[in-house]
């Protein structure tokens, strides 16, 4: 038994239903499904997604995910009352979703404002095994009376992101007593959505069906014996179809047959052919660690959880949005999480995913050429948001200006452009990891090649020098600036990279090798200063700073807003997530600890963390500058970005780079990943917290386990693997066990010793 | 003092919130605004509407009243609970519409969950006196303790109409402290809307500002101490601007400019500014009456306020939606309910109004002529829906088919053409009402003419006369019929009253007037048969019957359809409502009472009454049978199709037409109004309940008033007026009262003398 760990939904309340519909969201990689209640709620947001689905819903907008018609939905009546748990009594109440299998379960007692107890137990899930599935399970109880009992549910085309209406329906129809299905196609044609549902009562009932509004509904009435219980299983169809395949009447056959083939099987063994594909990845890639907190190892099944969840393995067209599958936030677009903070993750347990992550971008360069050309630059300009198209999608404006009344812009696509080397440094990434020749070879040095092409054609001349002019670095509270250390360091390090990489795998061109050089020998790198900080950007240490204490306490929700319009907080040291931090995380190679030590020191007071990306990645610099118990803490509250307490945290989705932060918290800061000179190095370091941390890993296409407690290591490999260990190179075929006290005599040394290699 | 009735909705309830949402509308003819309550409900479908305001939303779709953005949602949270009256305890409630002023107000004590009592009274009404203008008030008051409150209130464009959205956002701008602005534009451009709201508290707060997915919403917190109170007041300002006017920029300046000055007046005058002009409508217009039903003045107060509130006196480019502005029932289509069930009133007192609404039907001629074309006919052909274009708006499709699983096809648009002579019998009946000479010359000729021309060209040679082949007559439920009676007498009236108008008023053409000669001798006129009933159709009698006990219980909800389909009721004689009844109704010259009298005989028991314009028609001709009590049955009945008990029979709007229609049964019904060659006539008989029933009228650009009660009816006049009594001409100016018993000698004669005349 892999024992794997549930994620509890503890009380019913209206303040935190959105949070866990995000948290607790049916997903496998294809569609997510929000963990909404059967019934609803006025504050409740429900949502079916599907990866790479999007469309733009009108004039001013972007494309966004689209908001399927829901199949979730079951009105509930009670001797005449509708079930809602704002009226009558929550007698019990259960709810979890099983991280093993993704099934949701919730049991609860109700009474009745009439007074009739009934208790409701329903479950759902979206297969593993048939990706278009969605399978759900009602039951009801009648605990001391006979009870009469309706349902409603079926098809609800009414749903919309928060109002904007993505398809038009093209026809609802109902085959014999249990099947309903309704075809939509979006506005602009692109392609069509069919949703088949089939709707079973284990009792016989007066049914009926109504199609009005967008609805297609099934609704039943039956009489419920006291003591009787009576299930609803529905199996629900989501698939699109795409307007060069089959015709949509031979193709909404087909869904109705695999429907049917499905219902045939039931729910329970539906459920066990999910969970068994589930297991072999649970077994394969499941991070372990003992600890005085429960909640660690929960975060960590909730990453596996929810990266399985996102990731559509099904299509290289489609890559990670921000929020996942969980929810509308940022419109279900793609940002440099995906390469910065999902990748790792799949680099080192599931290569084939992060080429296929990699390779959404190398299709996606039109895009990115047509961005750059558009502005007047050559090489690839990767979009800030993208969706599938690889068009921008950035969204025009953000939140209201306190001082003016209007809107204010997002600079983000005019000028956050170190994306463009996250994806240079993700793709040299993925190579160490994998040394994947044939990616390599055509992907990655066309990757490479573009991406630095845009530099180059990017950089001006300034001050007898080339510089990086009006950019934002991932600290998006300081816009439009001359060279922020984060995006020159980045460029330099894609230029080179690419010179390097082309090189060795494609047609080095001797313009391109000349002006790479030239950039990489004139490009301005800022210095450190004395102290060992490294400015943010050129004006950056002139501002001026402000007690930040309160808005630190509200991290994450940006309350500074409401005391400053964005151009204020522009003219002060003020950071909404690491930035110079962030360098030297993704660069470790080229500064030592004592630099990032010293950026860490000056900078986290100065910073908000109002992104999700920050705290997990201050974390991961604290433990690799030997501070683990820092390192822990940034950690812990990192995790809690979406598992803490606060009730709104995930309304509109869970945070997907922060989800993958908590691996790379436990992997690349308590186990001590890292890559130098393309080779890899281990140096694990738990904190207090920890007794025991295990972490499954692939390297160039070896997979192996490294299992570390306070005081020792021991690797576990099938095949001969190579790596460094805490600053030695050891060698393991099979199982080795080495006690740290053999490579380093004590704590403090170790973070220096390792770096000193 | 007017001592007009209120409208009352006795207690809190899920399942009746949508009906008194409607009953409850605060409209001005401008915009109507559903009673929804400030707090959201799972089940509650808010909706504000702007007369004229269509668009149609997509593929398949027709074009519809929009649903605006939201401005009367209040979201109030008591010591963190949200505040809804379905958790925590109702202590107190009462709500209420008074038709005097259209002031919408609730007054209910709650105890939230965690045991805070509060008062929170609110208030709202949309201006006579300013029609872009719809006021609110919420007062809230700590009735224990200090409380913690914070109200979110804005402008949510996240309204659909069922999902279908129809507008893009423009802008969301806020102005100082207390005014939030938004623009929208409908997707096909034709025109944008500009909302403006001013909101205010009373006391100090703190206020923030949020615009995200359509929202634009302030936020405002505040400690209440025990026993105080705070009011927030709103007063939104909803408008079009259509693109050839001023730009956006100056129109939503002005918008602004013009919503400061009403909020600088106060809730409370600018109320008093509104009522002032009810009042004078009540005083022209309304139908007073002495019942030992109170119920029965209250059903006439509601037909008048919502026949003001439905009926857009500002723009003769609307007419009146068959679900008034109330909700979004049949789209807000236009149907020949304004011209049959609710020009009359506005003819009889207010002739301009009718006028207006006539020239609805003229200005939109071309889209007529344009359906009459397309179908290989000749005039114009009405569509049976209509919106702003006059094209033809029926949606495509209705019900699921039991049998089939497929929706069925709406048949309307293609065959239920007696509209068009509806439309030509309402513009006689006006111009005997106002004798409208100018109307007459130029509107009443061309639409009589071309009414006319259609039905000629409709006839088909067949069985050696002229017949009218598959139509629909105003009994739904029997489709594609030959020679459906309702038509057939209603198309010869047509052509007859235009060839006499036209000689009167026009120029009449000799083809025109050759053709029309030759269709009044030779069109099928079927007749009645020895008891006196006419036949529907050609094939009706020759049908089958079944017992329709069970679907006539539940009379409205088109209960048959469940168990047969649409082509099986066809092939019964089975009516969705009056079809001979009503054109006895319409055409009284025509039939002896005798006849009348046999055919409801006939029919009724084969009518479910599944259309809303059934119960008061089958009264009224009860009535001038001489069947008063028969008559009040009926016409209680239907009075109760919005005003009874059943909670969802108006959840997506009031039924306008059967509004009309309880002024109709009383006015026509028990006033015994009825026009005679161009004459009026009275014959009023109260049913036994009434001891009073007093109507002004207007006949000829004279007012007048009748007051009957059981003996004597007074007729006061400030000009000359002539018209028959019981069968007597008589004249007055001034005031008269008349016996009965001078008139005729029993109840029993009344009928038969009158009709004799």
């Amino acid at each position: 038994m892999l024992n794997i760990t549930k994620l509890d939904d503890p009380l019913f309340s209206p303040h935190s239903l959105n949070k866990f519909a995000s948290l607790m969201t049916s997903g496998n990689g294809y569609m997510g499904v929000r963990a909404s209640h059967e019934e609803d709620y006025t504050q409740q947001t429900r949502g079916m997604y599907l990866a790479g689905l999007y469309h733009c819903a009108g004039r001013g907008e972007t494309s966004e995910l689209i908001n399927l018609p829901d199949v979730v939905g079951v009105q509930l009546e009670v001797n005449g009352d509708p079930f809602t748990l704002l009226s009558g009594e929550i007698v019990s109440w259960q709810r979890e979703l099983d991280f093993s299998c993704g099934e949701l379960r919730r049991e609860v007692v109700w009474r009745s404002p009439s007074g009739a107890r009934v208790r409701i137990v329903s479950r759902r899930f979206a297969s593993m095994a048939h990706l278009p599935l969605l399978a759900m399970q009602v039951t009801v109880t009648a605990l001391d009376e006979d009870v009469s009992l309706t349902f409603s549910t079926g098809i609800d085309g009414t749903q919309t992101n928060s109002g904007r209406q993505h398809l038009d329906e093209l026809s609802l129809r109902v085959f014999g007593q249990e099947v309903l299905q309704g075809a939509w196609a979006t506005q602009s044609s692109d392609t069509e959505v069919v949703i088949t549902s089939h709707i079973q009562l284990s009792q016989a009932a007066e049914s009926c069906f109504a199609a009005k509004n967008r609805r297609l509904l099934q609704n039943s009435s039956l009489l419920l014996s006291a003591g009787d219980s009576v299930t609803l299983d529905k199996f629900n169809w989501v698939v699109q179809r795409e307007p060069d395949s089959l015709s949509l009447e031979t193709f909404s056959r087909r869904c109705l047959n695999e429907l049917q083939t499905c219902a045939t099987l039931g729910y329970d063994a539906l459920r066990d052919a999910s969970l068994a594909v589930w297991r072999e990845g649970w077994q394969a890639r499941r991070v372990l660690v003992n600890s005085t907190n429960p909640a660690d190892q929960q975060a960590l099944d909730f990453t596996h959880y929810h990266l399985v969840a996102m990731t559509p393995l099904h299509d290289e067209r489609s890559s990670i949005a921000a929020k996942a599958l969980t929810g509308e936030g940022y419109k279900g677009h793609v940002f440099w999480d995906t390469e910065v903070f999902l990748l790792p993750y799949h680099q080192f347990t599931a290569p084939q995913t992060a080429r296929s992550l990699l390779r959404y971008r190398y299709l996606n360069l039109p895009g990115a050429r047509e961005k750059a050309r558009r502005n007047g630059w050559h090489g690839a300009l990767f979009p800030w948001e993208s969706a599938r198209s690889g068009h921008e999608e950035t969204p025009e404006f953000a939140a209201i200006n306190i001082r003016t009344g209007l809107r204010q812009k997002v600079a983000s696509a005019l000028a956050e452009h170190h994306l463009v080397a996250d994806i240079a440094w993700a793709v040299v990434n993925y190579w160490h990891a994998t040394h994947d020749e044939a990616f390599m070879r055509s992907e990655g040095v066309s990757l490479l090649t573009e991406t630095a092409t845009f530099w180059i054609s990017r950089a001006v001349e300034a001050n007898g020098r080339l510089e990086l002019h009006d950019v934002i670095g991932p600290d998006e509270y300081t816009e439009h600036v001359n060279n922020n250390a984060f995006t020159n360091y980045m460029a330099w390090h894609n230029v080179e990279q690419a010179l390097h990489f082309v090189a060795q795998f494609g047609e080095l061109q001797p313009a391109f090798a000349a002006s790479a050089a030239d950039f990489l020998q004139r490009l301005w790198l800022p210095e450190p200063d004395a102290k060992g900080v490294l400015a943010q950007d050129d004006t950056f240490m002139r501002k001026p700073t402000i007690d930040l204490t309160k808005y630190k306490a509200k991290a994450g929700k940006q309350t500074i807003l409401l005391d400053y319009s964005r151009a204020e907080v522009n003219e002060m040291q003020i950071l909404k997530q690491a930035d110079v931090v962030m360098l030297n995380y993704m660069l470790p190679e080229r500064f030592p600890d004592a630099v990032s030590q010293a950026n860490l020191a000056y900078y986290e007071p100065r910073t908000i963390h109002d992104s999700s990306l920050s705290k997990t990645i201050h974390g991961i610099v604290a433990a690799r500058c030997g501070n683990v118990e820092q390192a822990y803490h940034f950690w812990r509250e990192g995790s809690e970005i979406d598992l803490g307490e606060e009730p709104h945290s995930s309304d509109d989705g869970i945070h997907a780079a922060a989800t993958g932060a908590i691996w790379l918290g436990a992997v690349q800061g308590f186990a001590g990943l890292s890559v130098h000179k393309g080779e890899l190095h281990l140096a694990p370091e738990l904190p207090a917290q920890w007794q025991r941390l295990s972490v499954p890993l692939c390297w160039q296409g070896v997979r192996f386990t490294v299992e570390a407690n306070q005081e020792a290591v021991t690797v576990t490999s099938a095949a001969e693997i190579s790596l460094w260990l805490w600053g030695r190179k050891i060698s393991v075929n099979g199982q080795q066990r080495y006690h740290k006290s053999d490579f380093i005599s004590s704590k403090i040394g170790t973070a220096t010793m390792v770096r000193a290699e």
